[in-house]
Order: C-alpha cells, then structure tokens, then sequence
C-alpha cells in the first residue's frame, strides 16, 4: 500500500487509458520497473478527474517479491516523472483493498478570490475575481452534511446504482483579506465523507459558488438536493482547484499521517 | 510603477537576453500591446536569475497614454502568458527608479527538509532529505546581519565596484515536522537588505546548509565572511528555492503590502 501525491495537471486522471498519459499508468510501469515482474495492477482509493491533484492517494498492488518496506518509496520514485510522488508505503493487512476497505476520504479545493491570480498557484487554485460571500457559503454547505442521495451533485455520465452517499464534516475557510500573494484571499472547501460521485465535488464547489455571489441563497442547497436533478446545482467548477487530501480507513492503524492546515 | 509576480521556471531570468525568454521582454511585449507605442523599457529591481520566483518584484517604465490606474494590470496581464502577472499599479513619485531609488528587498528560500519532495511545489522548493539543524543555520546567518563585505558570498563572475551591503534582518524558520504534504517539513530562509551581489542569497543558502548537516560550524561563517574569499563558501544552492518576497522604497508611501509568512 502506497501514499501518493502528484500534480495532475499533465495527466488525464488517474485511471489508466489507451494511449493517454494517467496516474494509474504512470505507477503501474514505475512498479514494474522495480519488480521486474509480468504485470503490476495498481488499484486507486478514489479516481481523480484530469487535472484534479492529490496530496494523499492511497494505491495497492500485489507483488512477490520482498523489498524492505522502507526501500519502496526512493526505488519507486526513481522510476517517476517528478510530479507525482510515492511519499508513504505500507505492507498492508490481509484482504486490504484501496477501493473497497471503509474508508473516508476528505477532498479540499482551493480559490484564489482576488483581482489577479497567483502565478506560483495557477494550477492549483480556481481564480474569481468578484469576492465571494464566505459565511453565506458555509451555512449552504451544512445542508449537506449527513447521509443524502446526491443525484443533484452528481454528473449525468454518472452510471453508478446508489447515489446515497455520507458527508460527516464539510466546512468553507477563508485566509484573511491580503493574505494571497497578489493580494486577495484564499477559500477552501473542505468536503469529507464515505463516497463521492462522479464530479460531485465539482458541482457541489460550482452551486457555493453562486450562494457566496448572492445568486442562489444558503437554503436554495436544501431543495436543490431534495429534487434529486442535476439540472437545479449549479455549474461544474473546472478540475484544476480540486486536490484529494486525505484518506482514512475505518479500522485501520497505521502510522497515521495527521491531517494539517496550510491556514 | 508596476508589483509583479512570477514563476521563474520558464524563464532565463528577469533581464532581457538575445532570443531568450526572459521576464523583461515579456513585460515589454505586454505592456507594448496595451500603449501601442513604439519602444517601452521596463527597469526592475532586482534582476533574479533563471529559475528564481517574485512574489513581488517591483518595475517602472514611462508612457505617454493615460489609463486609469486601476485598469493597468488586467490590461496587461491580458497581453502576458499565466506564468507573470500584474498585480498592483501606481503612478510613480517623479524621479521614482525601480532600481536606483533607495530600498529593502527580502528574499526568500525554501528548503523541502523531507523523505520525498512535494510534487505540488517541486519547482519551487529545493529538496533536501538529510534532517538540517535549524537552529545552527538560524545562529550561523546571524553573523551576516549588519554592513559587510560579502565578497565571499558573491560570484566570481561579477563586475561590481564595491561588494559592501547591509543585511538588516535575517532568520531560518522551520514548520513542525510533518506539515509538508509529504511529511517533513519546510524550511525557510529569509534575508532582507539593501542590496544583493550577484548569487549572494544562493550562496549564503549553500553554506548554510552545511552548517545546518554539521560540516561547518555557526561560527565558522564570521571567518568566511573576514576571508573575503569566495573559495571558503560553500556551494551556490540551485536557483528554483529562491523567491523574491518583498522590496520596501524607504520614504516611499504606497497603499503598502503587507508582508505576511506562509506559516
């Protein structure tokens, strides 16, 4: 079991596809390269969209050869382009399975809300330049929290059977005014539950997006989910603001990365 | 008198080059777009090399056409590529010059102290896995605060008359270990002056990395400083760590920034 982190602006997601540059592929061959064996499959926690970042993606892949476990992580990475990172891995428990292990994940997605972007960040933060009404998005986004069926929030393309899903602790922060390095302010939405659907995230940040600019108030977000219809959210935000911050499986004890703030 | 912002990466640095991508010539071109006139010069102050980032680097360049102030930077930055952006504008003070006029500049250098680097900032941080003694660097680069002659701890290849500055503050600060997104943490050096030599701060950073792994002594900077040599230095550490963070005009009074840390 491995902890990875990568910056997906120059892939077409994680998981894997004809010809196309993705996360899954870029792992899958890096593994190969150390084991020297026929085929590595490499099974993701969440499939991130193209563009969409991970702080801490959690993979696992069976091998038979033995490695100590603390050699995977530089052996691993001498195998990768620079922008994705095997920071962690693990001999996981019998039976663990990225995918289908309990687990919560915690996405966080990032605005620059100032006149101009930041440069250092452009691939990391969706720039709006109009300020954006913070409290207003906070108390939209509580309707949320709790165990829904989010067919709203959810893509069209979507073919999964259930969309009931468990939000336990979504929050909108905001850095102080002047904070962004070209002034301005940063706002993070930080989403944690047991699933996510296909663009959820996305939806859900585009919808808060028109409360925090008064074109949809708080309360709006509790019908729009009771409708259960894509057509009432709001827009999907583009993929570039959007990072997978955290996973944690129910049960499990690893040396657990704690979970920090940049604010 | 223009604040600008940058990611050095793709650039030969600030000063116009023959047939080189540089910050200079991009701003020209920009700026040029937005005047229409037929030559525009733009002087910075502080000429970073490739590779090295500005949060704000301060330019000035005459014009005859008059723009609202307030409509200067998106004019601009719609003419620039994502990598530089405008972010504040004002009308010089007569006799203004970006690089003559008296002022402070604080640079910036970040250290990813960690096991694997940070895909996310892999541009921007220099990588180092070997824990550094934090506070050997912050008492060594103590030595350097106040007018000195930092021959040592400036390039063989510069032409410059005198080689006397004033360090005025200096500090080597570190986030608590695991706050890097891949565990470790950050550390970050800060020097603020009233001028810089040619690689003075990458040089300054070199040897205090070897203070910070324990081949040099804090002390041992007081006597490479007095050598005046720049052999008893160590190496010039690699460009991509290095941001200009922040340039003060003494006597100057603008809506001022306010300069503010990460952590």
């Amino acid at each position: 079991m491995l902890f990875v982190a990568y910056e997906g602006t120059q892939y077409e997601g994680f998981q894997r596809q004809k010809e196309r540059p993705t996360i899954q592929y870029a792992l899958e061959r890096a593994i190969q390269c150390v084991t020297r064996e026929k085929e590595v499959v490499v099974y993701g926690a969440g499939r991130t969209d193209a563009g969409v970042h991970a702080r801490k993606q959690v993979v696992h892949f069976h091998t038979n050869i033995t490695v100590p476990i603390e050699r995977w992580c530089l052996a691993i990475n001498a195998y990768l382009p620079r922008d994705i990172v095997v920071w962690k891995a693990y001999e996981a428990v019998p039976g663990f399975h990225a995918r289908r292990s309990k687990h919560y994940k915690t996405y966080e997605y990032t605005v620059c809300n100032a006149l101009t972007p930041d440069p250092m960040l452009r691939n990391q933060q969706w720039h709006i330049v109009k300020p954006l009404d913070t409290e207003a998005m906070h108390q939209a986004l509580q309707h949320l929290v709790g165990e829904h069926d989010f067919t709203s929030f959810c893509s069209i393309h979507s073919s999964v059977q259930t969309r009931v899903r468990r939000l336990i602790q979504c929050a909108v922060r905001a850095t102080p005014s002047g904070y962004a390095p070209c002034g301005g302010r940063w706002v993070q939405i930080s989403l944690t539950g047991n699933g996510f659907l296909y663009n959820m995230v996305r939806i859900i940040v585009g919808t808060l997006i028109q409360v925090g600019h008064h074109h949809k108030n708080p309360d709006d977000i509790k019908y729009i989910l009771e409708t259960r219809s894509r057509e009432h959210a709001g827009p999907t935000a583009p993929p570039h603001g959007l990072m997978l911050w955290d996973i944690v499986y129910v049960g499990q004890s690893f040396d657990e990365y704690e979970t920090q703030n940049a604010f």
